[in-house]
C-alpha cells in the first residue's frame, strides 16, 4: 500500500500541512490561519481545528494508503520533549490575563496531535531544523551526512546535521546560529532576543533591510532605495535595484556576504560540513548574496578546510519547502 | 579473561603508551622519544620502535588477557582515514630536502601499526577529541549524550560530542574550535596557523601569557612578573602571581575568561551541551579561569540557554589522561 507522510509547518500567519510521498511528491495539501487563534485561550481550538482539516484531506484521498506519521515544524519546538516552549508569536496571553507567567505557556503539542491520530507516529522540530532534514531527504544534501543549512527570512535559523543526526543539543534547541555573536561593541544592532550585535541582525531580510538603511545614511550615491520608507521595505527590492547597478544595494550585498561568510567560516572549524545550503528569502537573491558569502568563508577559513566546503542554494525550495521539509522528520526515521 | 585496550598519546616530545581496562586503570604504561624520530625519514623507524615498544609492554603484562585495541591521539589525525596529515611539528622535511611538499607528509598510521598488530582494532583522532571521549567514557561526562571538551594547553584544541557521537565531519578534522575568529581587525593577535585573531591565540597557555605582557605596557601596578622574560615566561607563574593579588595577573585571568567566556556563549547556541569542561594547562588555574569564563559565558548567552549548561574540570586529568583518552577510543565502541 502507497504510504504517505504528513507535513505541517506552523507560520505566524498560516499553517500549511500536507500529505507527501517518499519521493517527495505532495498529494494534497491545505491551509488553517494560525492568526485566528493567536491567543493563549485559543490553543486548544487550534489543535481541534488542524486535526479537523487534516482528517478531512485524509478523507479526500481517492486511494488506500498508510499514514506512516506526521512530521511538524515550528517555532520553539523541542525535539526531545515535543513541546512548543514559550512561541514568541503563538498563543499569547491577553492584555488583561492576571499571571502572564511565560512558564505556563508550554504546550504538549505531539501529545495533543496523538489524541486525534491514535496510533500515528507523531514528531515535532523547529522550522531551520525541519528545512535542514528536508534538504537531507529530498533536497541538495541527500546522501550527505554532514551538512548545514542556514535559513535567511526574517530571522537566521539553523540546522546542523552530523555523523546523519540533527545535532538538537542537551535541552532540544540547538542550532540557534542566528544567535552568535558578530559584534559584541555597544553598537552592536539590538536583536529580537533582546541582545545585541547577534548575526541574524546583519544576515537575514531585517539584517539586510537594516543595512540598506545604515549606507543611506552613509553613502552619497543616488539610489531609488530612498524613495521608500522603511517599513514598507523589503529585502527583494535589494535584488531589483542590484539589477540595475545600484551601489547601495550592491554594497549591502556585499556587506551581508561578508558577516555571514566570516561567521560561516569559524563554524566549518567547528563543524566541518561537506555542504552550506543556504535557504529561505534572502538566498532568493542568488549571486548578489552566494558570491561575496564564498568569497569571504574561503578567505577567513582555517588553512584545513578552504576549498573543502560546497556552499548551495536549497533543492527543495518554493510553494512546498516547509511541508516537505516537515514530512521528512517522517521519512528519515524509515529509510 | 581480562580485556585491556592500549592508548597511545604522540606529542611533540614524547610518545607515552599504556595498557588500560574498561574501569581506566592502567596497568603498565611507557614512553618512547619522538623528538629523536622528527624528521621525514625518520618515520619508519619511529613506527617501528614505538611497535616494538608495545610488544614488550605486552609481554611484560603478568597475567592473561586479550587486546581488545589500540587507540591513537596525534596531531593532524584523521578519524575517518586514519592517518596523520602533514602534522606541524612532526616527520618534517630536511633542510635540503628537494621536494618539500606537505602533500607527501600524509602517513597511513592506522595501516603501519595494524602491520604489527594483525587483527587487532586500531583507531586515531586528534588529542582533543582522544580527551573528549575519555571525559565521556572515564571522566566527567559520563552518561552524557552531547558536551564539549575545551583543551587549553599550548593551544587550543576541541571535541564536540552530539547524539552521543564525536563530532568529526565531513573531512575528519572538525573541531578546530581554537581558530574561531574573536578579533577579526587587523590588530587581531597573529596565529599559528597563519591568520588573525583566533580565540586560541587568547584562551590558552600561551594566549594568557600574550594578555599578560599587553597588561605590562598598559598597567602602571607593581607586579613581580615584570621581572621574567617573555622567553622565560610560562602560564602557570600567573596563578601563583594571582595568589598574591597581584593586579596584572588578574586582569590577565579576567581578559582570557571574558573572550573564552563569550566565545563559549555561541559555541553554546549552535550545539547546547550539557556540559563544557574545560581541560589542560590553563585549566588548572581553577578559580582564576572557571569564574571569568563562567561570568562572561552567562552574560553573553541567549536567553533560551542561560543557566543550563555546567562549566567543569577534567575528570580524568593527571598523569595518565592523554593515555585514558586514547584508549577510551577503543573502549567506547565495546561499552
Amino acid at each position: 500500500m502507497k504510504k504517505l507522510a504528513m507535513g505541517i509547518d506552523i507560520g505566524g500567519t498560516n499553517t500549511a500541512f500536507g500529505l507527501v510521498d517518499e519521493e517527495g511528491t505532495v498529494f494534497c495539501e491545505s491551509v488553517i490561519s494560525t492568526e485566528k487563534y493567536k491567543k493563549f485561550d485559543d490553543y486548544e481550538n487550534y489543535v481541534k481545528a488542524l486535526c479537523d482539516a487534516m482528517h478531512s484531506i485524509i478523507e479526500g484521498v481517492s486511494f488506500d494508503f498508510e499514514l506512516v506519521g506526521i512530521g511538524i515544524g515550528a517555532p520553539n519546538a523541542n525535539y526531545h520533549t515535543g513541546m512548543i516552549e514559550a512561541p514568541a508569536n503563538l498563543w499569547k496571553f491577553r492584555d488583561d490575563e492576571p499571571n502572564p507567567d511565560d512558564s505556563r505557556r508550554m504546550f504538549h503539542f505531539v501529545d495533543d496531535i496523538k489524541a486525534s491520530f491514535p496510533g500515528v507516529e507523531v514528531a515535532i522540530t523547529n522550522d531551520a531544523n525541519a528545512a535542514a532534514i528536508g534538504e537531507g531527504v529530498f533536497g541538495n544534501a541527500k546522501g550527505m551526512k554532514d551538512y548545514v543549512v542556514i535559513t535567511l527570512g526574517t530571522g537566521l535559523g539553523s540546522g546542523i546535521v552530523s555523523n546523519g543526526e540533527m545535532i538538537y543539543g542537551h535541552d532540544g534547541f540547538a542550532g540557534e546560529y542566528g544567535h552568535v555573536m558578530v559584534d559584541s561593541r555597544a553598537t552592536g544592532r539590538e536583536c529580537g532576543c533582546g541582545r545585541k550585535g547577534c548575526l541574524e541582525a546583519y544576515a537575514s531580510a531585517t539584517g539586510i533591510k537594516r543595512t540598506a538603511f545604515e549606507l543611506m545614511a552613509k553613502m552619497n550615491n543616488d539610489s531609488e532605495l530612498r524613495e521608500i520608507p522603511f517599513s514598507n521595505f523589503e529585502a527583494v527590492m535589494l535584488s531589483k535595484a542590484a539589477d540595475k547597478g545600484d551601489a547601495i544595494a550592491l554594497e549591502a550585498f556585499r556587506f551581508t556576504g561578508e558577516v555571514l561568510g566570516k561567521s560561516l567560516a569559524d563554524l566549518v572549524a567547528s563543524t566541518s560540513p561537506e555542504a552550506i545550503i543556504l535557504f529561505g528569502g534572502l538566498a532568493k537573491a542568488g549571486k548578489y548574496i552566494f558570491e561575496p558569502t564564498k568569497w569571504y568563508m574561503e578567505e577567513n577559513m582555517m588553512g584545513t578546510f578552504k576549498n573543502k566546503v560546497k556552499l548551495l542554494p536549497s533543492g527543495i525550495e518554493g510553494k512546498n519547502a516547509a511541508i516537505l521539509g516537515s514530512s521528512a522528520l517522517i521519512w528519515q526515521k524509515l529509510m
